[in-house]
């Protein structure tokens, strides 16, 4: 696989929608304006096998032709999301059976189960016919598997006996799957095996042992179906990447998993133009950013980014302004994408998808967003070679898995307590500091970090508790939070104080707690300011911690709200309730000062800067991706990278406007 | 069909529901208190036909007969909404199939599939019973088929079978069909006619295509299941007028089509009593009695008028305020309405409409509602015979169209864009204004009008484009909103810039738009005064056209917002954005001024005034439809057609206080 | 059956939940806390009888032996909610069908029909077999019966069948059962006793004649399972009690008929302490209590109380202060309970009720609520015999029934019209004056009472109509309100001016209303003070009534609002609509004053008075269930039952202070 390529553009692109006397013109269009890389295929099964083993191929010749005499380079998405109607005739268990035992009728996209034998047995075969076919192309240079993969939820007797067997594997006997489960409450006892099936109804009070490994089953169903097609890939097309498409997170399907078998993590990334979403939106935009790096723990691609109003089964969203489809390519290059693809070259006419808008309109008259994304393609072109091989080096890293968001999803502890949305408030607070941060699995090396923010380790097993206690007595600052050392691994309750295997480290002991949901309570620093907090309140003792926040209010009032232990030569922080972001903020200022982390900078709302490294160079962006004009001090005269001008002490940027810093 | 008949009175009466010791004295207070229609027969399936193939008539001869007595005219609806228990027992499938699979089981009404074999036959036969037997009976004088249409989206077999068959009649081939509906987006595409089916599951994902056609091969359904019956009574009753109570608008099922094969249509009129709906109530209920009187072009009846408060399986609305029944009623005469018959006579003690109010209470002592009802009749009987054969003359029509309706409802375009609601506001404006509109479907000739408001033509067909246009150049003013020519009559986008086939007329192209949605943005007319828009904002290029008005903001400020461009004799304007109803009120003067309708007023709120003019006069209704009460200026003295008084330069109204005055 | 206890607590326990090495330090900590009593076995089917016939017991033998060897009584649930696995394998009849036709599956509680005869077999067999096996174990002295019977609205076959028969039983004929329910109406006649089914598909609109009759069959059902279980119990078990734990109202299910067998009722007793409930709780607490009082008309226990935050498949309410737990167990004794049961003993680190917490948390450190307990259990033990034998007597009774609430349910009258929650306000205003009040059935003797409050007697019989006017006749006050005589028995609506058969007492004749539902109208008391009233207005005729109150505003402005009406030695008061609860505040302590109620007092905010007297003496339990302190006059010195101390003019008590006096 050869990933030595510049930063480079894209576009995605469905010849089979488009009469192909378009094809010659679209691609000679693409081609002037810079485009390098165009996705084609997923979703076309109908095209290249419209009857039962009957493949046809021309017109993907043609079109990858096409693209290829204008000097595009192609990855192909393999199109097993759209098991085509004949195939839903012939083998109608494909179809997935959802939690109401009503069908997942085709019609739309996704109507097949993953654990359908029939389902891997065609896309074993369709993908093997594609890489067969296109392992020699000149174009190609990759593939991405399916498309945004999410649960289907399916019930159905395939999943129903493959559950059966993955419960098996794990437990060996039921008596050892009652015990796991604590099966024993409502009379839950399973007696037989052919008693293990998914959730029927369902409900959300079953129990949520069962319910945590029905969705590690679901994710690693997941993980089977597209094993199975990158096998295929890998053995026929050895010299090809493979990629996988990731969008929208939260997601419940583990991406960890999903990812382990990927060259690179790709990224559907579709920030919102709303202007009442210009506080929120460059924010959770960074953290998915982020954390699709953080998949493979290495650069990753856009595979799809916005070029225009989405819309289609729900009501379109506002037109990005002017400068926002530039800005937002350059905020994915920035925190390590290595392409940037843009959905789609041109608006369907047909279909479903008609109103998620493509860079040029329904009408075929390029426009506004053509032109910018012309320029854009320009700039990262005369950057691309020069930003070739370079990566992020961050100091401070958050901790995620998909086990503690689908936990405290089964059971929610507390009105407003989420798992992604309390990540999202700690990564803004870094980010608004200019903090570049990781973010990454829970079991990851924690090497090379001097900071480490572990929100809600609600289930936690003892070599993650260990080798965070290593990490602080290294050296290294570890921020815990409420709702740590909740469950075991079988998502049962431990019978100790929490946080449990964490205590010692933490210094701290939960005596009791409130569930605080949407009220608001205050809590107060050492400095006498007062904070709002909300969705939960650990009642504390302390064993050896130093309290830096207490309660101002509640019965627990002047009682510890967030403290500081001293940890081997290192320390860890335990906050005890959900304080606003503005105490957040504060409270990673005086951590980073702490670790002397390298760069502390209060940006205006919306500026985002991070620094890519490499060997070509270090480059460091400032993106104002708001539509005010702001200015920045800079702390010494830098070179321009995008046009070569130095620049001063002050740094004015307009709305959306961007820059790129040469760094010695 | 002999519908020379005074402008009456009339009540909905159910027989069945009352022992037969009731029906003599309700006769004759009916007939005391002025009633000349009464409407029965409609739900009473069971009585009619007990047990497959029994009939019984007695009942029902008695119940005719008595109301004969009393010098009562009768019009019978057929009972098809209703078929009871024993003939589902016998024929299951007569039962809708939801979209969910799930049975729409009987025990309420509307529970028969219009495609199912069983029910057409069923129906067939009780209608030919019916109306064999009462061809002859001097009190009946017509009849309202079933009651009410509307979908019932069903899915059954029989609706599947059915939709195929017309999907293959309208497309001949698979090739043609796939190409029409643009199936290959998401492998879609059908290979066998019998992948052909309706929207299981009912997903609002599906291809838009494929649910327009779906739609209008639902309202296909009614019509069929409608001919069948009017067929079977036109040949029993050749004089005998036919027609259908449409209720409630917006409805789904096309009213034009399924209008078609009537005499005259009917409404069910339920203007609601609240007192936070006066703003409201007066104006959506113009409309809707001005569409209905656009269905066959021609006057219509009120099949059901409010009584009192309706209620049953939501809470109770508020009751009528004095005054309100009346006041009411004479709107609908006074846009058309030729007989009012009033839901009900008498509120239900038994069934699940108990609380739907009739004019007498349960208890059957009649009160200050009946009372007020008695007055009406009084008044409409001396005025009766001078109304008979008298119209509205408009000169100003709104175009509607239930494909719009259904495809923009498939495909929501912006929050808050919804064609009905963006219809009421330009009919409120010019009902504001004094300027009485016709409301027409879009493929209706335009000859006569001198301006024609055209909302929304989203779908647009050449035929349509081409008519529009000539109506412009021969002289008339055609105003034209955002989201017109977007799609062609299969619901695929068009690749042209926008307003498609009506750009070169209208002088505008649309180079890019912005879904505002609920946000608030600005424009300015040309007197510098600025108003609010909302939902959309195309942003144009302007070929032939004058901006009169720009917007005020966005990226896109100062670019045209409304537009004027002549064509011919006559002029194209386009209005780009959706302006509040202030901007679109001073518009539409200045339109009316320029085109010099006969009548503008700056009518006070709630109040509203409407001409018929026939053999017998010219009678200009002006109803208070308010609590308060108004005062409002006479351009000369007039004779009061109801106590002969003369109005002078002023007239008072009371809170729902009305006036017709007679016309030189 | 004997009941000759002492006031005591206990706690709920679930022995096969936890490890057995921990049963013997958890029964010594109980016994050396207070605790008397424990709740065991209801859930534990599937160990007590882990295959087919198959009964273990030793299990549950060492768990009982633990606790009597440390001097604890125990209620043994039966575990007739939690039918095992291996019995829906051999059984799945036994599964709900819901509405919609879909199972409710198991994997949760409650996954049984009432009326499947293997479900009725197997729990025979089970109740059966753990009765003989306990009968004669020491600690054992009752049973609870199953767990919150409510309605599983299932529809399966079984349910269809016996609701015929229920049907036949009641009405022999199709004829009287046509008429009974009058299905003319929409040709809903049935024509065989197989169309006779349950509500399928779940329509709200079906007659609700049938759907009245049919939640009356599904009480029934509860009632004849029950039933079943009681007379094997009783049978073996001659000296114990049967109790049900009834909980969260309003409840569907008819208590009344549930509790009919019962030796006493049981409530599980969970006042929400957010401190945003704090003006709510404690009064519809104290109404939970009372009607739980009346259900037999005798004192209760609480089977399930409060002991930390609820969780689960809802996010977790707050922590109770300090001082809730303890006050609101009083308040429990302070209405009528002679033992308090803590759900639960510690909580749960397994299955679905993990955060449903315990008094001990899962740490199993015990924390300030169980210190909180402890002192709870030394109070309650030092006044338990005392207070035994001793009980309320009040001179106010509410009228409740679930036909009233199910008819409501079915036809919605006006928005806002809810028929418990007006219940509550009546109710709350009476408690707020210190008037200790019963809630009993309408249809119970009547006698002692010197007020009866009578909200919404929609449904109306003559019996009650009879007794209620015989009570006003002999001296006693009678308040109707609006809605009341508007049906009969089978819900049909009366031919009657309203109040119908109570017209008369009251002296008032409705002659139309206004269903206001959530607009405010404004009335007038004769001191010229205005309130606010919502929902509903009757205008009235005064026949004999005097006005007491008129409405202020709308069409029927001083038209008469609130009566009163003297007959025979008493009177009667009509409130024609729904007035605030300042209005009704009013006209209870004039009533009251009128009638001489022997205590009026104008407390603070949730502070309760009640008195409770037997051979031991009379106890007046002051209860601050409000997180403020108050001061509270006194009319006399008094001496605490808690500590022996004098009381003098006033009484101070803190947040959530409470205080019981000795009377003379």
């Amino acid at each position: 696989m050869n990933q030595n390529r510049p930063v480079q553009m894209g576009v995605d692109y469905y010849p089979e929608h488009w009469d192909p006397h378009l094809w010659e013109q679209d691609a000679k269009l693409m081609a002037d304006s810079g485009v390098r890389i165009v996705r084609v295929g997923e979703f076309a099964w109908s095209r290249m096998e419209p009857a039962d083993g009957q493949f046809e191929w021309s017109w993907l010749d043609q079109a990858l032709d096409t693209l290829h005499r204008n000097g595009l380079q192609v990855v192909i998405g393999t199109p097993t999301m759209t098991p085509p109607r004949w195939l839903i005739d012939k083998c109608p268990d494909i179809l997935p059976v959802l939690p109401s035992g009503q069908l997942y009728h085709e019609g739309v996209r996704g109507h097949r189960c993953y654990n359908s034998p029939n389902m891997r047995t065609y896309s074993a075969r369709i993908v093997q016919k594609l890489s067969e076919r296109y392992v020699g192309h000149p174009a190609v240079i990759g593939w991405q598997t399916d498309n945004e993969f999410s649960f289907t939820d399916c019930q159905c007797t395939a999943c129903s006996e493959a559950f059966r067997e993955w419960v098996r594997t794990r437990y060996n006997t039921l008596e050892q799957l009652n015990q796991a489960w604590g099966t024993v409450v409502w009379s839950g006892e399973y007696s037989d095996w052919e008693q293990v099936t998914p959730p029927y109804g369902g409900s959300p009070f079953q129990n949520p042992s069962f319910l945590l490994d029905y969705s590690r089953f679901q994710s690693d169903s997941i993980v089977a179906f597209q094993t199975m097609q990158i096998e295929i890939i890998r053995h026929n097309c050895p010299d090809h990447f493979v990629t996988h498409n990731f969008h929208s997170y939260p997601q419940k399907a583990d991406q960890y998993k999903i990812g382990q078998d990927l060259d690179f993590a790709s990224f559907d990334y579709y920030p919102n133009p709303s202007p009442n979403k210009t506080d929120t939106a460059p924010y959770s935009g960074a953290l998915s950013l982020d954390l699709t790096r953080g998949i493979k723990r290495r650069n990753f691609w856009i595979m799809e980014q916005l070029s225009g109003p989405p819309g289609c089964w729900f009501p379109m969203w506002r037109t990005p302004q002017p400068g926002f489809l530039r800005a937002y390519s350059w905020q994915s290059i920035a925190r390590g994408a290595d392409a940037v693809v843009h959905f789609r070259w041109r608006s369907a006419t047909i279909g479903a998808e008609q109103f998620w808008h493509g860079l040029i309109d329904h009408s075929n008259v390029p426009g506004r967003r053509f032109k910018e994304f012309q320029q854009l393609c320009t700039e990262v072109n005369s950057l691309g070679e020069r930003l070739q091989g370079s990566t992020l080096q961050n100091e401070v890293a958050i901790l995620h898995s998909h086990d503690q968001l689908n936990a405290l999803r089964i059971q929610p502890q507390a009105e407003g307590l989420e798992y992604y949305e309390n990540i999202k408030v700690w990564h803004r607070a870094l980010t608004k500091w200019g903090i570049s941060t990781d973010v990454i699995h829970s079991s990851e090396a924690l090497d090379g970090y001097k900071i480490i923010i572990a929100p809600h380790l609600y289930l936690l097993d003892e070599n993650t508790a260990e080798r965070l206690q290593a990490f602080a007595a290294d050296g290294g600052i570890l921020v815990l939070t409420h709702r740590t050392g909740v469950k075991n691994d079988n998502n049962l309750c431990v019978m100790a104080s929490l946080p449990g295997m964490l205590s010692a480290c933490s210094g701290v002991r939960v005596t009791e707690y409130d569930p605080v949901g949407g009220d608001q309570i205050q809590i107060r620093d050492e400095k006498g300011n007062t904070y709002t907090a909300s969705q939960w309140a650990d009642v504390l003792e302390l064993d050896t911690a130093q309290a830096i926040a207490v309660y101002a209010d509640q019965f627990y009032a002047e009682s510890a709200a967030v403290t500081q232990n001293n940890w081997g030569k290192g320390a860890v922080y335990y906050v005890a309730t959900q304080p606003d972001e503005a105490y957040l903020s504060q409270l990673l200022r005086t951590i980073a000062e702490q670790c002397g982390l390298s760069e502390i900078h209060s940006l205006p709302d919306g500026v985002q800067v991070t620094t890519r490294s490499g060997p070509n160079g270090t480059f460091r962006f400032i993106l104002n991706l708001s539509p005010q004009s702001v200015s920045i001090p800079l702390q010494a005269s830098y070179t321009s990278a995008l046009d070569g001008t130095i620049k001063g002490t002050r740094l004015e940027l307009g709305p959306y406007g961007i820059e790129i810093l040469e760094i010695q």
